[in-house]
């Protein structure tokens, strides 16, 4: 027999970071006290309002088939967003809602990508970006954004990154994990570099609502008439409504790019769940106070962080100010031992300070930044609090 | 610039019945009374205490990301399942919960097809099946099933349909559209050929539960170890439970298959609601009487639509064993004219159909089987009496 398994499968590197997330999860099943950081998640509720909706959606039968690309009411609050929050119009035909923003980001990128094509993806990244990217055929070519100037890559490294086998940039504002946020100026020096080698961006605008310091992301898309006929805005609910689980995601496109995707969907997967749609219609029309106040307790958390890091030797940080995360820079810590057992990296330092202070973090390999572990705040105070007193306790504990 | 979408997508076929389809759609926006024999689902509601079991979980507040795979206790509560009614033993880590089957089968295509592997799918099919494997780089080698035989093809025409290059049969028993179901003595005659030439078995067997005349349907993985090693199953909770919105699907795979899966699909899209993953732990506890009931509901109706076509000259159907569709045979009516029009194929069949009675059914042609229009009887019997009524006047009409 030829092989079993279809070899784009074996493009997926294997997760470097998923025997330390499975110690913390069985450490935490066996009762222990962990603190996590590892969380990807908002952790308030769903707003009772939204879930008051879902609950009319299944009272009203709501529980069938719905057009393959999302309900068309959904996709017209979709529309209005984007052209409320960034002066983006789009008809309904050009959106389409899937199974979570992840769910976009692969639907896009496997409509857009041949066998061969370059995808640019600014280092650190969000793990997925280039799994999904090889799975999909594409070839990742990594732009690293340097610490000084907060993690963002500059229009000038962009164009020196490009070549004629270049196909898209995958552009993350606010990123995960660094929190980079690109402001009006930096978005259109951007788009300038893009629209003259006509690559497409692929903007994943998920943290959108999530920025600090009065900073405020800017929509590639909006750039001009011709950058928005070369991007893929993709955003959902998941994390400025605290609707991770509900699986609600969506892209704009180009009308020829949404073509494709909707055509594929329908045959790949059809419609995301009814009754999360619904609830998403609601979301949408949710007040934008709500999100304010969400948005205030992520900051707090982030102000005390930062401080609680700031006060540990040897760890620093750069400030993000967007998303729910800080990539703590541990390097400095490398060639030091724990009780005896020498850290040289990303990984021995996130499993050291897991066995050894019951903390979990994300090693930064997986991000393409082994200086760094990534610590979410989507946690309580209380919790930050304990969990960086543990730190400071460990990195003492350094020889 | 290169093209801008990627050349797999210009693979997937343009819908030949998007046009009908959308133009009974727009009739019944407007009011008029149309009769739809071309509805997929169930149009019965999700039963209440599946209803009340996603009530619960919101109120729990399981509204964050589960495992990419699903819920630990749904895919245990899904192993008990293959167990019970398929005599399947399977570890929780065997299976993948996905966005419907839809989507577990396109995850089953992506993982097993390399470019240029030939799948062979028995004609007429599910009109899914070919869009799949082409967007997933494989060849698709259609299997003519003849009517004599009820729709079936024999172990020997599959034989003689194996090339080198065959890696995957897919087996739709009960089948949509036809309705065929195959015996325990006909699946392990097929198995036998498939494990011989080492081809790998896609089974879809989402209409399990919907069996008449006393026939059952049979797992082909069940037929032996080296069998089960070679078979892919994907079943739902859509058809059987009346959940067709939910978007709850899942697969057994081999564990190298499953471990692909799994790896892949946490890339791509993650989990599947967290909502609709309770309901359907509900559901699958749900009693068998439940779905007995719906059973004898569909099997009057199948009864009286066919004892309808029986009655009207000039069509015919082979009589459907499972799933909730019959194919009507037209091909005796081409030729003729409706109101000065001649039909001469499915498509005209439809249109005519539908502009002169306002009844909508799906062309055969979609399914390979242009001699044929498919009827659902997935809708009330008063609605079968109508509909079949103005198909007879229609009928009469030609000349």
């Amino acid at each position: 027999m030829k092989n079993r398994v279809a070899k784009r499968m074996t493009t997926i590197s294997p997760s470097l970071t998923l025997a330390i997330s499975a110690k913390a999860k069985a450490m935490k099943a066996a009762g222990e006290s962990v603190v996590s950081f590892g969380v990807g998640e908002p952790d308030f509720n769903t707003p009772e309002h939204i879930i008051a909706a879902a609950k009319a959606a299944l009272d009203a039968g709501h529980t069938k088939y719905t057009p393959s690309s999302g309900l068309l009411p959904l996709r017209k609050a979709i529309c209005d967003k984007f052209k409320k929050d960034n002066n983006l119009d789009y008809e309904p035909s050009q959106i389409i809602v899937s199974n979570g923003a992840k769910h976009s980001i692969f639907n896009a990128c496997y409509a857009l990508l041949d066998e061969g094509d370059e995808v640019i993806i600014p280092e650190p990244y969000w793990l997925t970006y280039p799994e999904v990217v090889k799975v999909c055929g594409g070839v990742v070519k990594t732009l690293p954004c340097k610490k000084e100037n907060k993690y963002k890559f500059t229009a000038q490294e962009l164009k020196a990154a490009i070549t004629p086998k270049t196909k898209m940039l995958i552009f993350n504002s606010p990123s995960n994990p660094t929190g980079a946020v690109y402001t009006e100026k930096e978005v259109r020096e951007i788009a300038a570099v893009c629209e003259e080698a006509e690559i497409f961006v692929l903007a994943d605008e998920i943290y959108e609502k999530l920025c600090y310091n009065g900073v405020k992301a800017f929509s590639i898309a909006a750039v001009s008439e011709k950058m928005k006929e070369l991007t893929v805005t993709v955003n959902g609910v998941s994390k400025s409504y605290a609707m991770t689980g509900w699986r609600i995601g969506y892209l704009a496109a180009p009308k020829d790019v949404a073509k494709a995707i909707d055509s594929f969907q329908s045959h790949a997967t059809s419609n995301a769940s009814s009754i999360s749609q619904y609830a998403t219609i609601e979301a949408l029309k949710a007040p934008e106070e709500e999100i304010t106040a969400m948005v205030n307790v992520f900051d707090k958390r982030r102000a005390k962080l930062l401080a609680l890091i700031e006060s540990i030797d040897g760890v620093g940080a750069v400030e993000p100010d967007g998303a729910f995360y800080v990539m703590m820079v541990i390097s400095d810590l490398f060639g030091k031992s724990y009780k005896g057992k020498k850290i040289t990296n990303s990984i021995e330092f996130a499993d050291a300070l897991l066995d050894g202070e019951k903390v979990a973090t994300v090693p930064g390999i997986s991000f393409g930044a082994d200086d760094c572990v990534r610590l979410s705040y989507a946690l309580s105070e209380q919790d930050i609090d304990e969990g960086l007193a543990r730190i400071k306790r460990f990195v003492s504990e350094l020889e």
